[in-house]
């Protein structure tokens, strides 16, 4: 059994509750809205923040009725971002399925992600807890701003990983980070352990978005759902480049730097592009960083003893980087 | 002293308050941010909402210091929609100065909307009210909504009265509403005062936008601020032009229904367009109906007893109908 496998048979009932909670809490108004927004949140998506939640929030062992409610929030939040992040990268796919503002209109996806991210503000509120709620305002505050930086540093040749890291925290790290604390806050926990689980999500959140920046490199078009080689067509350096590029001679760093700038490329400038990065220690520096991020998250939990929870959170930390998809 | 004069000499204090409260609670990390915000916050606004909240909190009682603070809220979210909504409605100008996504791209303006939109939260949570929290969520859903209805809604010549009506709720109304009954809770008012503040909100919002819609057919374009007839270009039926199109002859409404769908017309057609609204009772039925929202807004205040603050509130829905810009 994969380890995706073993993640997926003990996580099947609570997958099920999940979608149903996306249903039912949905309740727009207005029928595009209803369209628009179904058309995100129900394309395959593995519910992987609210499912961290719900279980952050067992391990502090709370059986509180409306975890799977209360879990949507991330999932709403999720949606509502990438409605306005593939708006503003203009990108073409998503899941191998054309994005929302092909479908209905950048106008109508604007709108519906201002919707989601006001639901999940609603719902966010409907736990009666003003540290959850104060956790939800800086996440969006954090991912609007962190996507913002990213579409300022396309085309920068010069990006450090410092600032890769920074962007990345932004993007994605706070909202992983703020599913597994608001999991804690729901929970009642204890201050320590609302803390390492917030490090868990933290460290979780920047290996997941590593594996996802590289994928972008070694992953096939059909299983990645988008078309590879997106990041390089839009001048977005992620960490394998940044680092090949640090460690490259002169000739093959300025062949990349080149591509880089010039932004269209044949297949074989892409394999060749590729194969650098390996050259150069850009491919296995940013899998051993990656790496180090889901250590470093699993050591988090050391202040849980042993429980079904635990060991499925530790598995979940182990799957960002083995996943293909 | 017109009635303008008379309120700004009230609140001028207030006004400036308030503009120091958007200044220092802003808190971009990231001036691009800080440069799109400021470029639709400080750009001629009135601070409607802002002082409503204010004012109705006093009548409340209130001498909260954080007041300013809290009433950027309504400034924030309203600068939110105004951004996403030149967006979505292709708007060119507002108040005659090239819309913030000309010139930051649509991109910037889309993300710093979600951050104006998070930040209002981010204050909103601040004030340790769960149901000002809900109040402010909701009003969100309800805009986001309401302008895709409106989005939905352009080129249809059938809109009836009753659909314009949900609109302009949606819209505008909740907003100006939420100012006022937040005004109250902050202040800690009874539940009839703060029903009847919401109230006094909802019909002076009402009131506001159909004076709004009146102004495209009657204002000229440098007063406005935007292009006249902006509406009727954009297909956007308001109501005196449903009206007129109820009360219309066959052969008025007929040239008016293909002035409407052909949304191209030179300035004598505009001219005479304007002049079967007004033969036809489309501004004399709008202005009346306005001004009755009016009445019903100043009655909601019979339950405060006389104050200067009940008075400038008084003033404040009057000159909803008289203003010009």
């Amino acid at each position: 059994m994969s380890l995706k496998e073993k993640i997926i048979s003990r996580v099947g009932t609570d997958l099920a509750a999940i979608e149903t909670a996306l249903e039912t809490n949905l309740t727009p108004y207005f029928s595009l809205v209803e369209k628009t927004a179904r058309h995100i949140l129900f394309a395959g998506g593995k519910r992987f923040r609210p499912l961290l939640m719900v279980f952050c929030a067992r391990l502090c062992g709370s059986d509180n009725q409306n975890l799977y409610r209360f879990s949507t929030i991330f999932e709403y939040l999720h949606a509502a971002t990438l409605l306005h992040d593939d708006l503003v990268d203009d990108a073409k796919f998503r899941r191998n399925t054309p994005v929302a503002h092909r479908v209905f209109g950048n106008e109508t996806a604007v709108l519906t992600g201002d919707f989601l991210l006001a639901r999940a503000l609603t719902i966010a509120a409907d736990t009666g807890l003003l540290n959850v709620i104060s956790v939800i305002s800086n996440i969006t505050e954090q991912m609007s701003q962190g996507e913002i930086e990213q579409l300022h540093n396309k085309g920068r040749v010069d990006l450090t990983e410092q600032e890769y890291m920074n962007v990345i925290r932004r993007k994605t790290a706070v909202l992983i980070e703020g599913a597994c604390q608001v999991g804690a806050m729901i929970a009642g926990a204890t201050n320590e352990q609302t803390d390492q689980l917030k490090q868990y999500g933290y460290h979780l959140g920047m290996a997941f978005q590593m594996a996802d920046d590289l994928l972008d490199y070694t992953a096939e078009t059909d299983t990645l759902g988008k078309t590879v080689g997106a990041d390089l067509k839009e001048g977005k350096l992620t960490l394998p480049v940044i680092t090949a590029l640090k460690n490259a001679r002169t000739e093959d760093r300025e062949w990349m730097l080149q591509l880089l700038q010039n932004k269209t490329f044949t297949t074989d400038d892409f394999n060749k592009f590729k194969k650098l990065l390996t050259i150069h220690g850009g491919i296995s520096d940013a899998t051993q960083k990656a790496q180090h991020y889901v250590e470093t998250a699993k050591e988090s939990l050391a202040v849980f003893s042993t429980s079904p929870e635990k060991e499925l959170l530790e598995d979940i930390a182990d799957y960002a980087l083995v996943r293909r998809v």
